[in-house]
């Protein structure tokens, strides 16, 4: 347990959910000291991801209780280990979904960390001492500088917060798909929340033309106006779909609720792909006509390497790249995991860990 | 209909499915003339796939009967339109699944013919002149030259005929996959049947090494043996798939039953692909994880285009590679169709149309 691992001897207040019920309270428990390759994190503000409601309701069956969710870190560096060069105390950094790998496979000499089968998760992982990774709805982190970034000066603390996780997840297979440098190309984005939202920010930025695809049409005006995307199918109507078959090079596929593949795979065109980042608990259903007449493709992609976490961070700070967050307290964090729960957000909540302000 | 149209004018006796039973008797329609881009063939033979079975018993709800089946051709030219300079008189020749296209778009001008989306097959296509299109369960085929490929001197017709389709179905995709230049490479194919067996055959010509998937363990020594797959793998030993974790880098699924994808993208590496090209009726079962967590891709690869199609047979002539077929007399056809639905053939049955030998 991690709780008796005799080197984690510092002292932390955070919250945690403690069974299946999902129900978040204060917990305080213990990290590690800082070794020679870590630094220690007071954390500013924690971002409330899809996959930490998945945990703290237990809907994998692979949560280790008392779980203190959070992989969408930012804060401030308050201590550097003796090997660490690339932070100094007082810098502005980020921790994602990565607390360790083994460094030693061909992905994590590659920078491709998320790859790695000995990957260990900022939280409801175990660590190679034993203990279980407890993650940022907490006040303070010890993590090893490989898995931490810089964060832009310009960008908001808060809002730059879910980057860490929904920012890098769209903007790795954006880049491996060669959406960085393809303007004009046609991008999809299924589902405008916390995902989908950043997704059309990233393909505006990279002057692809962006269609989001949504059950609600009550979102065609937001994704337009505000995000700039433009073009908008509502999912539903199967003469919106229908009119847009064999328009999009790359979807990005953002949902996380059961769906079936087929419709939308019908929307790409022949060599398109489309990437799944939304993780659904069930079997998604898959046609093989949609796939095969059209020689498409369907990839999944995990968060993304460290190298292109700071590559993301940089390229937001260049185009000014942030979430459109709602930020709460603490105690509001039962009351946003339910909501999230029935989507009731824009687009990402955020917990403000620390009470400071998010400009520090 | 194309009995009326009026420039089919050439009497040919062949065999047709009437409806939904799927019972095949003689059937007697008409050809067009050949015209100045059309060759004339005299068929010898051709083979059964599984897609003729579909469409006999209209299983996809989109037969037009009467339907002749039959695409996996193999002929002798009796005449040339006047515009024919790549074939004459009396070559050994094949058709498959492609009948028409619209020779404009961009998949037509880099002869991707097979993803045109004006494509017509060789049978239950619409002509351009309204006519239904007929199939090579017959003597005679009056066929585009674009849609006709020259079968190499030293491959016996009856053994060619099945590449022209379940060739060619795996080999597209391997060379897009570039596993023609591989060698070393782990390939994985699911499915010892018509197509299957052909891609372990492709596979070792090209150096790979091969690894069969199967429900049936009574395969394993025909597999090993006769068609020197290195490895072989019970899909329905959870072992066996366990010990197979992360081992393959491409894997072809054969399989037209329906099966969810899961256990198979597992034996993946990270960045591996599955490609489809086994056409299941249904839906299949897709879990998100195993795509997600090993950036794994599904495609789907329908037949191929005539210049590929061409290279595949030079290919076949040059390593000397066939089919494993049953060769039965036109009478015989239900009987193969019933023994198909039950996969009791190894591996092609292959209808002598001409009854004549098959050296010539």
């Amino acid at each position: 347990m991690a709780q008796t691992t005799p080197n984690h001897t510092q002292t932390v207040s955070g919250w945690a959910a403690h069974d299946s019920s999902g129900k978040i309270t204060p917990y305080v428990f213990k990290r590690r000291e800082n070794g020679i390759d870590d630094v220690t994190i007071q954390i500013l503000y924690c971002g409330i991801c899809h996959t930490d409601l998945h945990h703290v309701r237990n809907d994998w069956g692979i949560t280790m209780y008392p779980v203190v969710p959070g992989h969408e870190i930012t804060g401030v560096i308050t201590k550097v280990g003796s090997n660490v060069k690339r932070f100094k105390e007082g810098d502005r950094v980020g921790v994602g979904c990565l607390a360790a790998s083994c460094l030693e496979c061909e992905f994590c000499k590659d920078s491709q960390e998320n790859y790695c089968d000995q990957i260990q998760f900022t939280y409801n992982g175990i660590f190679w001492d034993g203990s279980i990774t407890y993650g940022g709805y907490s006040k303070m982190l010890v993590a090893d500088q490989r898995y931490v970034v810089h964060v832009p000066a310009n960008l908001p603390m808060d809002a730059a917060a879910p980057l860490l996780c929904a920012g890098i997840t769209v903007f790795s297979p954006m880049k491996d798909n060669n959406m960085l440098d393809s303007p004009g190309k046609k991008l999809g984005v299924i589902g405008l929340g916390g995902l989908g939202h950043v997704a059309v920010k990233f393909g505006k930025a990279f002057g692809l033309h962006v269609t989001v695809i949504s059950t609600s049409p009550s979102k065609e005006e937001e994704a337009r106006d505000r995000l700039g995307a433009d073009d908008f199918i509502v999912s539903t109507s199967a003469q919106q779909m229908k009119a847009g078959t064999r328009t999009l090079d790359f979807i990005l596929d953002t949902v996380s609720a059961e769906h079936s593949l087929g419709p939308y795979l019908e929307l790409l065109k022949v060599n398109g792909t489309l990437v799944i980042v939304g993780a659904p608990d069930k079997p998604m259903g898959l046609p093989s006509f949609p796939l095969i007449f059209g020689k498409r493709a369907i990839k999944g992609s995990m968060t993304g390497g460290m190298k292109e976490t700071q590559e993301m961070m940089d390229v937001c700070g260049k185009h000014n790249i942030t979430c459109d967050v709602e930020v709460i307290t603490p105690h509001k964090i039962n009351e946003a995991l339910d909501r999230l729960a029935r989507n009731d957000v824009r687009y990402r909540f955020v917990i403000d860990i620390a009470d400071k302000p998010s400009n520090l």
